[in-house]
């Protein structure tokens, strides 16, 4: 809301606005931090109390997996994201531009595997093996292929291994995650510890002659889950097609297996269509003093194939909206542009944030600052800052406002959401909401990621967040150490 | 243990046996029952601990579920079930019979759906369904079949709908589990609530004109996982094909039809293959004094197809085994006869269990107790009773017993377990454990029913109730109450 000091209704609620500011000042902000002014923090405040009611980005989320489904990059159904979300931001009165981005398009395929022959087999049965196919995997023959299966618990085991050792055999990488870090909440680290097979083995079994790799999910349910997730580096000569196991799968394996040869028989029949045309959806609610200075509000719209990608990333895609919808219907306009960005291709190739990279080199100066949603929409603590170390004192104050819903912690960190990543290592200061990931990694990237799984009371504490993240840099009287 | 008198180490045996029998009696037991010798408390407190060190029964389930498999009623794992408990039986010294049982053999065949039209469909995608197909369901054709859903949330619901308006289409009955009656511990009320639908609904639907019935899956997961379970009563010419549907796509296609129309494209393509000879494979420790008075220790051998049927009920044979196991390695006899019954076909027609009360028929006087474990194997707080209300006080000293394992909760019940209700009814007084079921309906009947889930230890809880209450009951000194 921008006051004419002409009206009294204006002046008066001018007042009313001072005197509650001064109220919230006196609460928790820090009297030196002049960063904001208190109008700012007035309108902060009624940013973040309209978010914690608001049930805008739910529904957003709800099209998004519902009606529209999954939304893998190169897929009918992301294109259909696309021109959704633009549709959206343009009710909003959104500068809406759609920045083209070439991406891959890879389709996901039969994805069978039974065990044909252990120790105890059963003539004429099968045990069914749980697997899906990782992200830009290989083919097997359409028929399939029949090897025996070597399973092997780290690196060091599978680098001890020959390559007469390896050769024409299926390497299964038996890494568990660590359910009891994720549970603690650690599981960007126990993930990180684990992901690496799933990078790296397509090729490193190739290397060594091998016919198929296969690693345990990445991921803590025990529901008889796979999660996919990207590996391979689109080097299909040098790479064999590899799958991941639902983790009873690959005790079952590793089980038959400690008791003598196990024979595999399977079938991955994924492939890689032509590129496409696809976009990073951009809707700028332009500034009034710095327009050409831009606050990114963001999450990813491409998902994964399997679920409806609700808390990856529908979630952040629905929050980073709703902050322009909240500035919007709360009738502010900010200092600076907030510029919300439904990114493409987060998950398979990442081609979407090296686009905009470039496309914006020369205007990297302007990038102000960068917030991206992409850990799901569980209670959030706080948000994740990533720049220089005097930045966490500089957002005291939107941290303070945050408090209300309980998140008012401020970390620095050394990484950030994968899609503004380049403009963190071009400078820009990034922040990303801290979310509860104590259960996101047993969803994410599996079929069971959907509507459900988004608590609108939690995805509300996110949405705050965001707009009180982005309306507050975007009014900063300063700009943002960098 | 049989002591000879004579000698001088059995002397001091005993007295070390009475004298731990004395103290077990101060503890808890009441004097006044004198069901039970002091020798025959002290053997059921050294069976209980021998079972709670033990890991026998593991490895049977181990065997079971990874080596052999899914054990579907009629199929190949089944008969291989059969032969290997059978021969671990014979290990055991037992007496060993295998009992006819004609079954049906039903085999699962393609189950896939999608929807493809409704708001906001995309041209092009789909949004795909997981669903599996009920027990003995019938088929679409095998090109599958397409037709409008409706969702209803009740019998009511469905009651108050008319044969026009489900003429042609797919009904969905969207009752759902009450989970949060399930995580209080009361799993199995919650599970006969929503079971009825999974019953009924193929004959209910086909007989107001309807094409499919399809149920939201009786349980309690949020991991997009589907359980199966037997519906309908083999009169194809009545019944429409039937699937249960993951709880979120129960969800997704109820909040798309609240939107529009809702239109599936729906193919199950089981089948019904010839009846099969198959058995209950019984196991007798024969009595002392009274061998033709049997105990019944039992579980079921048949499991569904889509998991390894590792709570349901592997874990119910390996404890059942497990008694006979420990009471033949501490050098026990009891004075009546431990029959050890893997029962067949519990899951799919009850085949088994009818067939096992009409052979032994004539002899139902002598059908002295059963027990039958048949609700996972997380931890016990003690056994169900079923029959006349003195059976309560009978075994108390039992139930004191088993204190020690947090086991001695004593419950009247008006049921008992499927393949011992037969005997129930004809008057036999019935035992099951008493599971923490809190989880049990998140994964049985479920491609996640499988070796993981058994704990090893709280097997071995179950172990000790098994082989307490069964020679606990085979030594009475007193007939039951009956």
């Amino acid at each position: 809301m921008a006051l004419k000091p002409q009206s009294l209704t204006a002046v008066l609620l001018s007042m009313i606005l001072l005197l509650a500011a001064a109220a919230i000042a006196q609460e928790g902000v820090k009297p030196a931090n002049t960063a904001f002014s208190q109008e700012t923090i007035a309108d902060m405040g009624r940013l973040r109390d309209a978010a914690l009611a608001s049930g805008y980005a739910y529904e957003q989320v709800r099209y998004l997996t519902d009606n529209i489904g999954p939304r893998l990059t190169g897929s009918p159904q992301a294109a259909a994201a696309v021109e959704h979300v633009a549709d959206e931001m343009r009710k909003l009165g959104l500068e809406v531009t759609l920045e083209p981005v070439i991406v891959p398009h890879w389709v996901r395929g039969e994805e069978t595997a039974e065990l044909v022959s252990y120790q105890g087999h059963v003539p004429g049965a099968t045990q069914k093996i749980v697997l899906t196919a990782l992200g830009h995997s290989t083919a097997t023959p359409p028929q399939g292929l029949t090897a025996d299966v070597i399973v092997v618990k780290s690196w060091d085991e599978f680098k001890a291994l020959a390559p007469e050792q390896v050769k024409g055999k299926i390497v299964l990488f038996n890494e568990k995650f660590d359910k009891r870090m994720a549970a603690g909440g650690y599981g960007l680290a126990a993930y990180g510890d684990a992901v690496m097979y799933r990078a790296l083995s397509p090729e490193v079994v190739a290397a060594k002659g091998g016919v198929a790799a296969l690693i345990r999910s990445v991921g803590g349910a025990d529901y008889r889950l796979p999660h996919t997730g990207v590996s391979a580096w689109r080097k299909p000569q040098t790479e064999v097609p590899a799958a991941a196991l639902a983790a009873e799968d690959a005790d079952l394996v590793a089980d038959l297996a400690a008791q003598g040869p196990v024979r595999m028989h399977l079938t991955l029949t994924p492939k890689f269509l032509p590129e496409v045309k696809s976009y990073n959806v951009i809707g700028d609610l332009k500034g009034s003093e710095h327009p050409e200075q831009v606050v990114i509000a963001s999450g990813h719209l491409d998902s994964w194939d399997l679920g409806t990608g609700a808390i990856d990333d529908a979630a952040g895609v629905g929050v980073a909206i709703e902050a322009a919808q909240l500035i919007h219907s709360l009738g502010l306009r900010p200092k600076r542009t907030i510029r919300v960005i439904a990114w493409m291709d987060e998950e398979t190739s990442g081609a979407g944030n090296r686009q905009y990279a470039k496309d914006h080199e020369a205007d990297m100066a302007n990038q102000f600052a960068a917030i991206e949603s992409d850990l799901g929409s569980d209670h959030p603590v706080g948000f994740y800052v990533t720049g220089k170390p005097e930045l966490q004192s500089f957002v005291q104050p939107i941290a303070d406002l945050l408090d209300a819903s309980g998140a008012s912690v401020v970390e620095a960190v050394d990484w950030t959401g994968s899609d503004i990543t380049p403009l963190a290592k071009a400078g820009v200061p990034c922040f990303q909401p801290i979310q509860d990931s104590r259960f996101y990694f047993n969803y994410h990237h599996t079929a069971a990621d959907t509507l459900d799984k988004v608590n609108p009371q939690t995805l509300r504490e996110n949405a705050a967040i965001m707009v009180v993240l982005a309306y507050g840099l975007a009014n900063s009287n300063q700009s943002l150490p960098r």
